[in-house]
């Protein structure tokens, strides 16, 4: 249940308004958002007289029920598009920003070539796994800590906000410098660990687990949201079905109804969706096209000695014409990138 | 295995080659481009010394092993894009061609009514279901054979070609007058329809079934192509997955696939696929972003009295926006609408 | 919406009764069970006033909305379990009966001698594909009409009820004395040929799609059953998933629920659900434990050299070994094999 | 690569072969089986010459390559059963040890209650899930500390060991009395928390991942195995598909190609694969049939008013009918239930 206020209530108004409901032990959200402000009630409001409640409180100007679960994510409850800022870069309606880098660093030199090449080609964000999640224990697994110390070096020398995936909550103080914390697909409900990075005072980018439902995403935001932290990215990066020829699916509509449904940034990933780089241009440009905010994409300064993803990396050439095509066709969307 | 041949090889000498092909038991199919002509062999090639049967040949400029089960749709046999050409109107390489129409034939007034207004709008083809493929025995079956009446009515008020679905192969002379006619997604593998639709000399659009893999169409095309005819349009349509938010979900990666493995057009679903109003004009988008040849669309004059799928069918207004807005866009893709 | 009647009712007030409400528009089915006599209403009872319906008539014990699509398969409307009768062999609650042979009639002799061991080790059906829907135009397409002689030439020797697979209606002639005409799995949304086959004096063995939920499975069968012929046996044949290491999905649970809201006869198969060899024993226990009538299980007399799907097909001593531990196991589910 | 030794090797010699193999850079996995003695090679193999290491071995016997990913686990490796002894229970090849409990515990009388009578019906390990993992965080999330303190009072009034989910690596001395950990379903992949539970020295529960393959449910279960921990049952709990009727569809060929490919235990739950109380019974018998070591099966004293999944639980009268059913079943599979 949501009830939207008049405009310029007071804030003593709105403390004792949502004090008079916690005391009947609801939870509440506020929003306060450019056109309205909104307070959300949490828990069974089944047995709430609506009308009731908006007719003998003086700053409720209309309420409505919300059937969906999330509720701090939910539009209904706040209209408003967020967009999110980080280091000079917005992610959000409005623009299309393009994440870049390798599925993982492999050393400084590395990842530095990639982060300038790219930067020159307009991503605005680096990209860069030290932990890895892989299938099998053999696989190589990234060079963690390590990994995070070398993109953080080339932070210094190129300026770009950083996006890593952390795998579990005792790392926490090792992504501190990171701006951005990204939650992999095969995390999007290890909930305790949704938890921590709600307590964060930084974005974080959310995958859609491989079989996981556009509600289920959503909820998984509401823990990070409802914890306290409203930077939520959210990356659709393809599902699993019957089919084999791509690596995933990627499920564009999801794109679509997230704007939808949700305040929150949506990206989609092409590279991991896909698994194949012939694909990925054609699904970036997609991608732009459905209405998603950006895009993350691997790239690579050598592809076929890649330790992880090759197959689906562009190599800086490909990138660089890549971004040529999303910058024509985002003038035309009127997104800036 | 493909044998591509010298430029500029006599009739004669072909017919030679092939026949002595034949009569070591082997099936062939002969693929005449504007780049080269090639022989392509059905059957246990296994067994054949491909470097011997190159050496030994005077026509044989070189020759391959094509894994792939599927072989006269295969761009490795036929590299030119086959460009269909219908009642003035062309699907295929350099086109994005808009099909549009009700779901359903519901009455003469409401096709002619649909179809002069999306004539107006520039779509090139006319949609409308007369025989209703529909789960439920007690669900609007369609207008049978009066429907196909009144599209030909209509064809010959407006001069749009049009395509309606067969439901099986005692309907075909039903469709003399019908300029395509469409093989519906549950027919994808109803192979006995497939092979008598190899026999027309008109244009077949073939839908991919709800749980059908890409190779799994393209094999359902070879067996129309390989029957003679040559005119299939491939038509990706949404499949099933676990996510029930959507109809079934799009795969605009399946799009790029098949353009790649195959010279024949491949155009996109978005109203079966999405099956939510909302949904279609982004994934219409997307779907020329992506590389399709075109669109299918429901449209309807009415869609809230619809008898089949209003709640995916745009109406006529919403149906002249999203042209307005393909027409922008194929533009940038370089592509004549 | 049904309406059960009182017993003994005279038949002239019930046909008073069906055509009065056929007056106002519906159809009707009438289903007469041991323990009761219903008539159930199809078309748009949401106007129907219930109460008034039951009180107004004085054949009328109780009636009940039926939510579901289905009514004629529906147990609400027919509570008795439907047991099928052909050529001596009963399929249906009680019994657990046993269809064997091969994917393909390959050539009298193969066929007589699976025929001869199966029904040693009591296979109670012979099952023979004559026609056979293949993926590729390329793969054997079947023995086609002579493929059916031979097995009637079989029949005639062993006196085994044959059942065999129609792939389009105007084969239905050719199907005459073959005792159970089965619908594949790629033709149960086939819905011209499900009429047909409604037509029909005789059993229909009606598989389940590889991506076709049960419900869509019940309505399929309805297609039939309301076209006149209630004699359907349905069959769970593994569904389409992302799991790549079998060929299909075995659902199992399917089958139990199937059991619950129809009274049709259900059976498995495993054979076409795994692929594989040396999961069809545990498989078809599994079935007989899970509450299944029957299983249909593919055999082979050299499987190392069988046309079609020899991975998967038993030979006649593992079949034999098969049938004993069924035996045992169906004693324990008090069943006759 | 493994190599299967000599009967009656001397340590020594084994030793040394193996640091042998470590100083070439190859991590090695020592299995002595009842049978045979084996030692696996994990590395670059590819450049290993199998015939000469054989050959220059004294204590080598034969050698094969492996093509799975999975070492550790794989049964070509470890040819015996693997049987898992906790408090008295073994879990394991011969056995049908039957798991139960309420999804979540709610008080210690209710956990105390359920306790006694499934143990009374011979179910030999009580579940109960104190830590929750919940869609919605605004859901019962468990009684979390306080609830293992219950489960623990309750082992020690009853004996039975106790398994219980574990949600992240920071819990993991809270575990310390728990008998088995159990890893759910959404944390198949979290490998940090795999590679932490790999430390222990108590049996480990692994669920299947609602879209994991069985090939990654054996690369889950190598992390753990190759940390140090052999003590892993695995566990089918029904995986996401298209079907909805169902909560997941229970995948039984998966238990059956599991034993084929791992020595270890395999269980079945079909309470969370179902979803439906009426589906439990059927299921479970049929996950007998099929040879399952053992399933897990939701009980509760008062399924109307559980507060997790009380649809899909089943009170403890059910729960005996059950296991009287299971244990006539179990005789004629000759496992000890």
């Amino acid at each position: 249940m949501v009830f939207i206020l008049y405009p310029n209530v007071k804030k003593e108004k709105i403390d004792s308004f949502i004090s008079g409901w916690e005391q009947k032990g609801f939870s509440t959200i506020l929003s306060i958002g450019t056109e309205h402000t909104a307070v959300c009630l949490i828990g069974n409001t089944a047995e709430v007289d609506l009308d009731h409640a908006v007719q003998t409180s003086e700053i409720v100007s209309y309420g409505k029920r919300i059937t969906e679960q999330y509720k701090a994510v939910n539009r209904t409850v706040h209209e408003d598009n967020t967009i999110i800022r980080v280091g000079g870069v917005s992610v959000g309606e409005g623009y299309f920003t393009v994440i870049s880098g390798p599925c993982s660093v492999e050393s400084e030199e590395q990842i530095l070539e990639i982060a300038l090449s790219v930067q020159k080609s307009d991503a605005k964000i680096l990209r860069g796994g030290a932990f890895k999640p892989r299938s099998s224990p053999y696989a190589f697994q990234g060079r963690q800590a390590q990994g995070l110390e070398m993109l953080k070096t080339v932070k210094r020398k190129t300026g770009l906000p950083i996006v890593s995936e952390i795998m579990n909550q005792t790392q926490i103080e090792l992504f501190e410098e990171i701006d951005i914390v990204q939650i992999g697909a095969r995390n999007m409900q290890n909930f305790d660990l949704l938890k921590e990075v709600g307590k964060l005072k930084k974005p974080v980018l959310l995958k859609r687990g491989l079989a996981n439902t556009i509600d289920e995403l959503l909820m998984s935001a509401e823990y990070i949201v409802s914890a306290g932290n409203g930077q939520v990215i959210l990356c659709e990066r393809g599902i699993r079905t019957f089919e084999t020829m791509t690596r995933n699916t990627l499920d564009l509509s999801a794109v679509v109804l997230l704007k939808q449904k949700t305040h929150l940034p949506v990206i989609a990933d092409p590279s991991h969706a896909s698994g194949i780089r012939s694909l990925v241009p054609p699904l970036a440009k997609a991608a732009l096209a459905v209405g998603a905010d950006g895009i993350m994409v691997e790239t690579h300064n050598n592809p076929a000695k890649a330790l992880c993803d090759g197959a689906q990396s562009l190599d800086l050439n490909q990138f660089e014409n890549l971004m040529d095509e999303l910058k024509i066709r985002a003038a035309v969307e009127k997104k800036e990138i």
